[in-house]
């Protein structure tokens, strides 16, 4: 089974990407608020995201990002200003990966290797290039050119078109379980890089692997 | 502008309805763990529909509640028996409505009265015939027969086609934002019943009115 894998696409935030810096950064600012404001702010962007799929009512990543952290400050009763906001969302831009992904895609070689991705292309250039994965990745996909983002089947659809793979040849890796669950009802052969220690979601559909992190990726699709 | 509304859609489940007799059972069954787990269950719960929704994985309100539950009491360490699942899906089948609600709806009869809901049918028939709500309501409109939840579009565009009332003419009332936003970006006139004081969500829309309880509501669409 593990030979049939051509592709390995991953998600960004969580999965490539720590967002810790983000995270310390809010405590910076508002000293003892960081976790309260980064959890709040990824919730509703998150929210955000789905809500406005479902209203047809797209805005970039980029937006939606810029609104979770207007709401996430408004209701802890933090000033947000612009010096502070342009600061999280350069944050963004300059997010280091996890300690053990420059390692396992090196072990991944030979296969295509892609990020797919809610964020925005203005979102990812940046952040693959100041990590240096522009020159391992074949392929950075955004949700953005579909308007819609994830689980919708549409952008999972969107890696296999780019990449020219077939769906049952792509493996897609995600920290966030219900984005490896979309991609399992879409069809991939689904690892969950579960970092948190998480029950899985409870959505009908169960990932082929877990892991917690990257660097149990390599033995699990063979390339060890 | 008042006189213009010919019919008033509701929300049920936080705004007709008080789910904290569901809270209060939670901390009964598993004492001290009430609010962490019903906050934990609501907020899966939502998701999933949203989730569900995008990944066009349609199950009904019910299923979706169920697995909400499981995962939450899985995330807090807290063992969920057939018995205690049966108890609190039971409990959401007899909630009480909001103490201002039937006053509320009586000073406003003369116009279509309704409810647009996500629950299914099988849910909401006992829960408005225990409230004795079903003789003031003329339609209890659940999107099961569309299999999509909200803010789809076509959920609201659901009632404007059950109740025979144009778009511009329906007044919708929803404690929950995300709901009222929706709404609004249809094109109802939308009244939010911001019953926990919480910032107005970050959706590109706002609400036509706000209000802490539905006692307010007779007033503001002139029906004092």
């Amino acid at each position: 089974m593990s030979t049939q894998i051509k592709a390995l696409v991953f998600d960004a935030y969580g999965t490539l990407f720590d967002v810790h810096s983000v995270i310390r950064l809010c405590d910076e600012i508002w000293p003892g608020k960081g976790t309260a404001l980064s959890q709040l702010w990824r919730a509703k962007q998150l929210e955000y995201t789905w809500q406005r799929s479902l209203m047809q009512r797209y805005e970039d990543f980029s937006h939606v990002t810029r609104a979770g952290l207007r709401y996430a400050c408004n209701a802890l009763g933090l000033r947000l200003g612009e010096a502070e906001q342009a600061r999280l969302m350069e944050a963004y831009l300059h997010l280091a990966t996890y300690p053990e992904v420059q390692e396992a895609l090196a072990r991944l070689a030979g296969r295509k290797l892609a990020i797919l991705s809610n964020g925005s292309p203005a979102m990812l250039e940046p952040v693959v290039a100041n990590a240096g994965l522009a020159q391992t990745l074949d392929a950075v996909i955004s949700v953005d050119a579909l308007r819609i983002y994830k689980p919708d089947p549409r952008v999972y659809a969107l890696a296999v078109e780019k990449l020219g793979v077939p769906t049952g040849a792509i493996g897609f890796v995600s920290s966030n379980c219900w984005d490896a669950l979309g991609a399992k009802a879409f069809g991939f052969r689904v690892f969950w890089c579960n970092r948190a220690g998480a029950p899985v979601d409870e959505l009908g559909v169960l990932p082929d692997s877990e892991m917690r992190s990257l660097a149990e990726l390599p033995a699990l699709i063979g390339a060890a």
